[in-house]
C-alpha cells in the first residue's frame, strides 16, 4: 500500500482533510464556465487560495501542467454526455487509470450510480476500474450519486452507497452532505473510507462554510467543489475561506504551496 | 496443484471442515449491518471465537488486513445491486482472481445461478472465473442458488446444482440445506466438491447449531454463514458455539489463532 | 503438427479408430446420473474395458486425475443449461484451450449447431476456439449437430455438418449416425477428419455394437458413447464389448492400459 | 512493405496478374462439390493447370499443405451461414491473420458487404483485419459485394466498393465484373488496388474466357474462380484455358511450378 | 511531450498555422471524386502548392508514400458507412492509433459527435483513442460536430463541442466555422487546443479566403479542407491562395517542401 498512501499524501493534508476544487465540467459541456473558461489563471489562484488539491481531465491536466504545480491531481475518468441536441444520457470511460498514472495523476475519479436505471453498469464499471487503480496503487475517489443528478436522497441512502463504496475498496467517497448533521454520522461512521462532500450548484460563500462546519462536525474528512468557487469573482478569496472553515486555520498561508500569508 | 492445497489449508481444518463467516453483505446494500458496521472490532471477535475463514469484499480486507490475521481469506468477485430505487436487478464482477490474489486472498468467491433468467451470464461468467482461478492455482468457491435469491429449492435442485458447479472446477460449493438430513446426502454424494451450507437470515443459536448437527450428518463440510453472526449480541460466543457444533470441540481453543482457552 | 499428432496418438490406437467415453453429462444437470454419480470407480471400470479415451469437464478431469491413468483425456469447453427453472436454453465457453493444456487434455471438445437459431453465435465460437487450438497444438473434436439435440437430422444435413467442421480445421468431429449405411459414406468420404459417432440416449449394449458394425462399414473411426456405458450395470462388460466391435479384438486385452486379459 | 511484396510474389506472376482458385466453398455448406469433394486429386489439377494460387479455408489447407505446393495461398478467415435449417445468415471471424500466417499464408481474405443491412459490422470486421494484417505484413483480399450475394450491382456500386476496399487498405480486391468492359475502367482506375473478378455461379469455359478478356482490356489483374473449375470434368484443362486467357501464354507451361509443358 | 510536439512540428508551421488538405473521402464512398481519382498526381500539386499536411486514410497513405514526401500525415481512423443502398449509417474504427504510427502517422483523426443519437458511443470512441493515443504520444485531432453531417450548429454548440474535445485531451479540434468572427472567438477562446475549420462542400476560391480570413481573425489556427482543393481545377493554385490567405505570405515559396517559387 506504499503507492497508495504516497499519493493520498499528495490530496490529504497531514490533519486528514482535503480541499478539493472540481474542475471538470467542462468535459460534460457545462456552460458558462466563468473562471473556468481560462484555466491557467484560475489553477493560480486556487493554488494561492491554498486548495490541497483539484479534480479535473485528462485534457487539462495535459496542456496546464505547469500551473498545477504541487496541487494534488485526481483525474475524471468517465463522461460522455452533452448539452447539445436531444441524445439519450450515457456515461462511459473516456480514459483509463493507466493512462492517467502516466499523466501523473495522484488519484482518479469516476460516478457511481446507484437506484438509477443505468446503476448495474456503474457499479460493475466502478469495480472494474477499482481492480485496476489496485494494481497500479493509484487512488480511486467515486463519486456515489443515489438516484442520480439532481436527486434528494435520505441519509440512510447516502449512507448506502458511501457503504459500498468503500466495500469496493474505493479510497475516498465524493457525496452530497445533507442535514441535520447528526444523522450524518451515520454516513461517516459505516463507510471505512474518507468522505469529501460535493458542491453541487454555485452558492454563497457564507451557506459553504457554514456547510462545511456541519460537515466536518459529522466526520467529514473535506469538500470537492467546483462552481461555487470558479464562478465566484474572488477565486482566491473563496478558496482561502473554504480552506480557513475545513482546516481551521487563517486563510492565504500554505507556504508549502509556495504561497506567501496574505 | 500445490498451489491450491497450501492455499485450501488455510479455509479449512485438519478434519477438513471449515466455519467460514460471511461480512461481504455491505457490498449490495444490506442494512442495518449490526457489528458489520465496525468491520475491526467484529474481526477480532470472529478470531478469537475461532472461526476459520471469512467471507468479504475487496474493500474490506484491504482496509482491515491487520484485524483479519490467521483468519482464511475468501474474497467475495461479483456485486452490482442495491436496495436503492428502482433499478433492475443485476449482478458483475467488480474484482478479478488476479486482484484478490494480490489482496492474498486464500479464494474467491462468485454467485452460480440456476434456473433464474440470468442463469446462461451466470454460469457462464463463474466458468470464465473458475479458468482464471485454475491458471493461478487460487480455490473458488461458487454459493449455487437453484432458482435464485429466496427461493425453496428441492434437495433434487440443489444436487443438480452443485454437482454442475463441481464440474465446472469449483473447490467449494456453498449452497442451501434443505431437511430431512438422508435426502440431503444426495447432494454431498454426487457433488466431488466439499459442501459448505449457507446460513441465510439471521436466526437464533440454537437453530443454528441444530442444522448443523444435521448438515455435518448428511457429510456437509461446513457453513458459510453471516448475520446469524455478526447480528448476535455476543459475536466471539456465537461463532465459538458454531465452531463447537461443527469441529466437535469446545469453544474458544483455536490456539494457531492465538486464542486462549475459556 | 508434432504436437498435434502426439496428443491424437493419445486418443485414437495405432488402428485409427478410438472408443471414447463420453462422461461430461453432468455440466448440463443430466440426471440421474447411474455410475457417473462416482467417476473414480467408474474410470477404473471404463480403463479396465479398454476404452481408448474419455470426454468429459475441467472439474471432473482435475478431481479425478488419478483414475484417469492411460485414457486419453478430451476435455469440453462449453456448457451453460440446466434443467431446473425455465431459463432460456443457452450455451457459451466455460473453460479455454489454454486452461484445457495446462490441464493435461489431448483434445478440446465443443459443440457446433447448424440450422438452429443459434447457428451463427456456435459456429463463431468454434473458429475461435478452433483458431486458439491451433496456435497451441491441441486437437479439436466438434460436436456437430444439424439442426439442435433431439433433431432428426438428413444423411445430407449430417454431411454438410461433418464437412464445414473439417474446413474450420477440427481435428475430430462427433455427430450422429444414421442408416442406410452405404449412405452414410457421403459422410465419412466428403469430411477429411476422422468421424465419430454419438451415442445419444441410453440403448442396450446389442443394438449399440450392431450400430457400430454397421458406422465402421461406412467408413466411421469410432465411436464418443456416454450413457449406454454409464447406466449399464456392467460397465467394464460394456466398454469391452465396444472396443471389441470396434478395433475387432477381444475384449479385456488392452495390456498396455494394464488391465490384464479376462 | 517487404514481407507484404514478398507474399504477393506468391501469388501474382511477373506480369502483375494472378489465376487464384476459390476452393473455399465448403466452409458456407455449399453442396455438390464436384471435385472439391476430394481436395487432394484437385490441388494436384489445379496446379498441373498453372494456377498461380488458391483460396481456401483453414482446414483444407491444413490437411492437405504437401498438395498445395508451391500455389499461392489465400486463406478466407471468415465464415458462420449454412443451407441448414432456417437460422438467420450471419457471418463472422472463424479465424485470425496471426492464425493464417503461422499456417503459411501469403494472404488472407474476408467479404466486405456494402449498401446491406449488415454493411456497418461488415466494414468494421474488414478493417479490424486490414489493421492487424498491417502488423504482420501478411496481404489482405477483400471481397466487395455491393448489396450482397446475389445482386446486380452497377458499374458505379462496384466501382464505390473496389475504392473503398483500398482506401482502408486491402491489397487486393475480389469483386464482381459487369460489362461493357468501357466502363469497367472506372472500376481499375479509381482503385489503387488490384482487382480480381470473381466468377460466381459455374459457367461454360468458353464464357468465362470470353469474360477473362473483356476483363483484362478493362485493366483487371486476374480472376478469383471456384464452380466453374471444381465442378468441370477436366479440371486441369479448364485451369490451364484460364491461364492462357489471362497470362497470354499455351496452357501446361508453368515450368516453374513443377509442371511439364503437354 | 516531446514526441507528441516533435510530431506536431511536421502539421504546424513555424507561425502555429496549418494548411490540411482533406483526402479521406473515398472511404465513405464520396463521389465524384475530382483529382482524388488520381492520389499520385493530386499529392503532387498539393505539396507544390505548400500545403503543411494532408488527412487521408491507411490505404492511400500506404500505397503513395512516395507522393506525400514532407507533408504531415495525419491518418483518419474511423469510417463505415457507404451510399450504396439503404444501410443504416453508422461509424466505427477501422484503423487503430498504433497501426497509424506504423505507418508514419504524425497524428490520427476521428468523428466526435454530440447531440446525435449516437453521441454516447461516439464520444466514447473518442476518449478511447485519445488515451491510445497519449500512450504513443501521438497527436489527435477529432472532427467535432454538433448535430451531426449537415446540421447547422450555432456557436454556442461548436463551442461547446469544441472545449468537451480539448478537455478529453485532443491536440487539434476541427469544426465548422460560422460568423459573424466577433462571436467566433468563444469558440477559440474556451477551447485550449488549436481549432482548424473544416470545408464542407465545394466552394468558390474567392469564397474560401475570404472564409479563412475572418477564421483568422477570429483565432483560428487553420483550415482543413478537401472538395474546394480536389474538385478545382487547378489544385496547385487553389491550395498556394489557401496558404496565402492562412500564413500571409505569397503562394508558391514553401521551399522546405522543395517547392520554387513560381
Amino acid at each position: 500500500m506504499t503507492g497508495t498512501q504516497i499519493r493520498l499524501n499528495h490530496i490529504f493534508g497531514r490533519d486528514g482533510k482535503s480541499v478539493v476544487v472540481a474542475m471538470d465540467h467542462g468535459l460534460p459541456g457545462m456552460f458558462p464556465l466563468g473562471h473556468l473558461a481560462d484555466p491557467a489563471s484560475l489553477l493560480d489562484a486556487v493554488a494561492a487560495g491554498g486548495a490541497d488539491a483539484i479534480l479535473t481531465t485528462p485534457g487539462l491536466a495535459r496542456r496546464f501542467a505547469p500551473h498545477i504545480g504541487k496541487l494534488g491531481l485526481i483525474v475524471r475518468l468517465d463522461g460522455g454526455t452533452t448539452p447539445i441536441g436531444d441524445a439519450p444520457r450515457s456515461s462511459s470511460l473516456i480514459a483509463t487509470p493507466e493512462d492517467a498514472m502516466r499523466l501523473g495523476a495522484d488519484a482518479v475519479a469516476v460516478m457511481g450510480f446507484c437506484g438509477t436505471e443505468d446503476e448495474g453498469r456503474s457499479l460493475a464499471t466502478l469495480g472494474k476500474v477499482a481492480t485496476e487503480c489496485r494494481a497500479l496503487e493509484l487512488p480511486l475517489m467515486a463519486e456515489m450519486l443515489p438516484l442520480g443528478f439532481g436527486a434528494e436522497p435520505t441519509v440512510e441512502e447516502i449512507a448506502l452507497a458511501a457503504r459500498i463504496a468503500a466495500e469496493m475498496g474505493v479510497d475516498i467517497v465524493k457525496t452530497k452532505f445533507v442535514g441535520p448533521q447528526e444523522a450524518y454520522r451515520q454516513v461517516t461512521e459505516t463507510c471505512f473510507a474518507p468522505v469529501l462532500i460535493l458542491g453541487g450548484s454555485e452558492r454563497e460563500l457564507g451557506q459553504v462554510t457554514d456547510t462545511i462546519g456541519q460537515a466536518v462536525a459529522a466526520g467529514v474528512a473535506g469538500v470537492a467543489m467546483g462552481r461555487s468557487v470558479w464562478r465566484s469573482s474572488d477565486v482566491r478569496g473563496t478558496v482561502g475561506a473554504i480552506v480557513a472553515a475545513l482546516h481551521g486555520r487563517a486563510p492565504y498561508t500554505r507556504a508549502e504551496n509556495g504561497v506567501a500569508p496574505a
